[in-house]
């Protein structure tokens, strides 16, 4: 044993099968956590089981939540007319963040990879397919804001194709030059796609 | 609030308080855990607590045990007048890595840094001195093991000082060109001490 603790030792592995913690990180958190007042180390610990006990995911859009359906879900401020679907919560936090955007969600948990074998069964897209079927609140458009990369672009490709039969308009964000770059920095790629969208004035 | 649900927001909060873990690591790792089976987050969150609960410092060598004195400072294979002086625990376990010392340890928590407000007072010095007064088993020699920056130097010096007119001898680690490395490679200061401090053959 290299520590002349067990409990110190269970703490570092517990730590560093955390993702982007390592072993020398997770040293240095142990270590650090030593040196706190106990109710700091009881805060984390209660923290992390509380939210494991009480977070869900909701039944229609597929996002954390502490009730099911979400609020976002059941809020009467919302256009229920609007799908906006993504790959993963952080994604929905990030438009959300806009405070622009006022229709409902829909949270893939994933984007198509079949090298790492997750295909369309492993994502929620049977709960989404679910939804344009709902007759009370008819989905006008699903906008798809899958990542720029390729397994976020497989995705979108699978989802236009699924869900133009169905009559339902289907968009996707904008692509271009991020705002307080500079063109001068941005890659071939980005400057193409911002080139093919060009808008007219 | 940013989140659908308080109890994310509240472990994101306690997680993004740890060191070298800013808020959208903790968001990475909240979001990870969520994903994780219960019994994981449990495992987890119990470590933590069992480790805040066990661990205590070895009322000898000040280092981090679940008993008092710690198996280093009770062990019979080890040679009780020589003491390696280290910063922090982590030290210890490094010159423990080498198995090629069978002295005692004394962990000082810190280095001096008066420009943080880190005087002697703040470091485990009494003890150290307390045991520099043992007859039973007379300490013969101390090494001092502080790493080779500024606050290191000022605190070996500062030892130096305080243990020298106790007619106790006092060593330190060699400095020189580290293993593996490129003499090429090796920056100036390193390279002088190492010049400094050549062994006749």
């Amino acid at each position: 044993m290299l520590y002349t603790s067990e409990a110190i030792e269970s703490a570092i592995e517990s730590l560093s099968s955390l993702p982007t913690i390592g072993r020398k990180t997770a040293q240095r958190l142990a270590l650090h956590l030593l040196r706190q007042p106990k109710e700091d180390v009881e805060k984390l610990a209660h923290a992390l089981l509380a939210m494991k006990e009480r977070v869900l995911y909701c039944s229609v859009c597929c996002n954390l939540t502490e009730s099911d359906p979400c609020p976002i879900c059941t809020s009467q401020k919302r256009n229920r007319s609007v799908i906006c679907v993504v790959e993963e919560p952080n994604d929905l936090f990030a438009i959300e963040r806009t405070n622009e955007y006022f229709g409902l969600y829909h949270v893939l948990h994933g984007a198509l990879n079949p090298l790492e074998g997750i295909g369309p069964n492993e994502l929620k897209l049977k709960e989404l397919l679910h939804r344009m079927g709902n007759t009370e609140h008819p989905v006008d458009e699903v906008i798809l804001a899958m990542n720029p990369n390729v397994e976020g672009e497989v995705t979108t490709q699978y989802l236009t194709k699924l869900l133009k039969p169905l009559d339902i308009k289907v968009s996707r964000l904008a692509r271009g030059i991020p705002m307080g770059s500079d063109l001068e920095f941005a890659d071939e790629a980005t400057v193409s796609r911002a080139l093919q969208g060009r808008v007219s004035l």
